[in-house]
């Protein structure tokens, strides 16, 4: 389902990378990106990324993206690249003339030699960038995902954006083979997170959940963005962690995260989440956050 | 420390890459050797990895690495690729000329297009493979190692070999700005292995304990092959968990791995184990093994 998408706009469209990528210090054809077999990225997953939302050809909540990516630089040890990201950015959607989709960036400890734990004090960082043409705004947002659950079996500084990714990769693939869209993280049955986004349920009193902040799970700039958001909008919000069987009794649950925005949860390992379609909250929530973005409501009729 | 080395030949050596690497399907030279920034090993850490010793131009217990592989790649869902690893690792060994060191083959989910978690159903892997010359009896194994210890963040399935290595990175860089050689990984206390090795301790009746194996550390091979063999020479050994407390009153510690083989432990955080050098349990296990490779003990004369 992650690639049947429509827009705002009602176009059909896969997700489509753009032709130009940066990759140490130049802009090129997306074909002809390479990284040495001693990069530290490719070694010892030596690296951060961080994926900012693009609308209407504007960067979403840019500065919290890069001082999360400063975060996790300085958690991994490599120093902060002497590039201006800001200028990347627009350039990369500039060049790839994208209105709407995502521009990745990962910074790995680059390649310092051969492979050796320690690498020297301070390190070259390798900068690859890549943009996608996507709708942000999608077919899944409307309709829903399913998901299974999934042990957490990811490392202890989960709120750090590195490119250790296998548990990821391990639960969405899990989920794909037993039909469902997404997974569900947990430990011993308390929720930590969706597979790449934050997850949220509301309660039988209309309070919005979702787990406080903490090593235990990323910091998602969208989830930070619609606490803010529906503070002020006076939604009732608790930051606390919670358990598969209060997601069970919940009324109606959705994801945050940048690349899918916000999108209902209509089922979890086959038992639907409250009526089993996208729920009235999720809606307000929805409408909120695409509010923010300035999308055009007018044309999402199913909103 | 880890850089300055003497072999059995007494020579003092760096180690040093070979100048053939072997990349999808083909040897190139090292310096040539460059990987698709979409390969899922540098986007996902999507990569199981093994090194294997050679001595004397053998390779030591090679079926037992390529088993351990296999069982890493199942483990992350990519298909065992259909090359004769036999053949390539001696291919690498005679065109390096390599008579003592590493051979290291890293094999990852490949470049199935942009960046997707999911990926096709079946990959076609990438196949890394360089060559380290390296004397694997060295100043380490006579003198010894400082520790510091350090808490276990890694993933929980330790069992398998990626490159999920970020821990074992940081831990290693900990050790050095601590003035140590390498770090000793424990969960509350509890230690489960050395940064990229095996650890073992002495007790105060001689017997020889090391963790049991289970998902929480990887199951090294020269681990496995010490087991045998101090078995069958009458030694006591015990394989359970211990905690850093019990490390603390150990009459003796080392560590066992692929590369540094078996190095004794001096001290941990600053506090002496045991007399603070060498013992002689640590100095049978040692004359046991390199026997077992066939190294010429009457050149060890500290041994």
């Amino acid at each position: 389902m992650q690639h049947a998408q429509f827009g705002a706009s009602g176009a059909q469209s896969k997700p489509r990378i753009g032709p130009w990528v940066f990759l140490n210090g130049e802009f090129v054809p997306a074909q002809d990106a390479r990284v040495s077999v001693n990069d530290r990225g490719f070694l010892f997953a030596h690296a951060a990324y961080e994926v900012t939302a693009v609308f209407n050809g504007k960067l979403i909540d840019f500065d919290h993206h890069m001082l999360r990516l400063e975060r996790t630089l300085a958690g991994i040890e490599i120093s902060q690249p002497a590039l201006d990201f800001g200028h990347l950015h627009k350039e990369m959607i500039d060049r790839n003339e994208l209105r709407e989709g995502l521009v990745y960036v990962q910074v790995t400890a680059g390649d310092p030699g051969p492979r050796d734990y320690y690498g020297p004090e301070v390190f070259e960082p390798t900068v690859y960038m890549f943009a996608t043409h996507k709708t942000l705004i999608s077919e899944v947002a409307q309709k829903g995902l399913t998901a299974i659950t999934y042990e957490d079996t990811r490392w202890q500084r989960r709120d750090l954006k590195t490119t250790q990714l296998l548990t990821q990769t391990l639960a969405y693939r899990a989920a794909r083979r037993a039909g469902a869209d997404t997974a569900i993280l947990h430990e011993e049955r308390i929720v930590t997170e969706a597979a790449s986004a934050n997850l949220w349920i509301v309660t039988a009193d209309g309070t919005l959940v979702t787990r406080d902040l903490s090593s235990a799970l990323l910091p998602g700039i969208t989830r930070g963005r619609l606490v803010d958001l529906l503070d002020s909008d006076g939604h009732q919000i608790e930051e606390r962690a919670f358990s598969l069987q209060e997601l069970g009794s919940a009324v109606e649950a959705f994801t945050s995260s940048t690349g899918v925005v916000i999108a209902p949860v209509l089922s979890v390992d086959g038992a639907p989440v409250g009526s089993g379609s996208p729920g009235p909250v999720t809606r307000k929530v929805q409408a909120a956050y695409y509010q923010y973005i300035r999308a055009d409501l007018s044309r999402l009729d199913w909103l």
